[in-house]
C-alpha cells in the first residue's frame, strides 16, 4: 500500500452558479509533484433515488438532461437542500418528481461518479411503502414516470445497447 | 413523447485546463424558459476499458484519485487524443497502465456519466487476448493491478458496501 499524496495547496480556480472547480497541488509519496484539478460539491450532497412499489417495480422518470439535449429515463436525482437531511431530500424530491411519499426510506450506499475528478457523493436511497401526494416542484414541464418491474431489468440494459 | 426543448443560446462561462463550462438558454414546448449549466467536453471523449484474462479475470487498477483523495479501485480510463480513434486510445492506455497490450479490442457500449449537467460520452471497451508490454505513461507512481476474477464480482459489489 502506498501513502497518500500530501496535499501542499488548494485553490478555487472557477465557479459559476452550478460548478466550482479547484486545482490542488500535490506532492506523491515518491516526491513527484503535481497539479491537478478536480469539481468541488456544494455543502450537502445529493441523493439517488430508488422507488419500489409493493409488487417490485421500480417508479424510473424521463426528463429532458441538458447535458446529452436527449429525454433520458432514469432514477429521481435531487441535491440535499439547506437544513435537510438525506432522507428527508430524497422524500422530498419523489412527492415533487413523481406524486408519491414514502413511509420507509432507507439509505443503500454512497456513489462516487467520477473519484479522479469530482468530490461528489451521492447518497442511493431505497424508497418502498409509497403513498400518493404530490407538490409543485421547480421542473419546466412534468415528469413522465415509467414504471420498470424489477423482473425485467435486464431489457432495460439491452434497450440501453440498441 | 414532449419535444425537446429549443436552445436559443449557448456561452462558454468558464474555461479551465481541464474543464469548460457553458450556460445556455433553453425554451421548453410549453413556452417555459430556463437557463443551464453544463460541462462540455473535449473533442475526442474518453475510454473505460475492462481487461480481461484468458481464465475471465478482470484486471483493475488501484490509483490514486484527486476528487476522492483516496487510493480507488477501478476499471483503467483514458481521454482519447488528438488523432486516435477509440480503439487505439484502450490499447495505448493498458500498455501505459498495466502493462499489457491486447490483440483483441471491441467497443462494448457508451456510457453518460450525469446527462443532466455533462455531455461527456465514455466508451466502454473489452479488450481480450492480453499480451505483455509496457510503455511509461504519464502516471507520477507506479499503478497497482488487482485482477480480480469474473465469478466472484458479487464480492467486489460487497466490498464497497462496507
Amino acid at each position: 500500500m502506498l501513502d497518500k499524496p500530501r496535499i501542499l495547496n488548494r485553490q478555487i480556480i472557477s465557479e459559476t452558479r452550478i460548478f466550482r472547480a479547484e486545482a490542488i497541488d500535490l506532492v506523491f509519496s515518491n516526491g513527484i509533484h503535481m497539479q491537478y484539478e478536480r469539481l468541488v460539491a456544494n455543502r450537502g450532497g445529493a441523493v439517488l433515488i430508488v422507488p419500489l412499489t409493493d409488487d417490485e417495480t421500480v417508479l424510473l422518470i424521463r426528463e429532458y438532461a441538458a447535458g446529452s439535449e436527449c429525454y433520458d429515463l432514469g432514477l429521481p436525482k435531487a441535491r440535499i437542500e439547506e437544513g435537510e437531511d438525506i432522507l428527508e431530500a430524497a422524500n422530498r424530491e419523489i412527492i415533487e418528481e413523481i406524486g408519491f411519499g414514502s413511509h420507509q426510506l432507507a439509505q443503500l450506499t454512497d456513489l462516487s461518479l467520477a473519484p479522479g475528478y469530482m468530490n461528489h457523493r451521492t447518497h442511493a436511497v431505497l424508497v418502498r411503502d409509497l403513498y400518493p401526494y404530490r407538490l409543485a416542484g421547480d421542473e419546466p414541464e412534468p415528469i413522465e414516470v415509467i414504471p420498470w418491474p424489477l423482473n425485467a431489468l435486464d431489457q432495460l440494459i439491452q434497450r440501453d445497447l440498441q
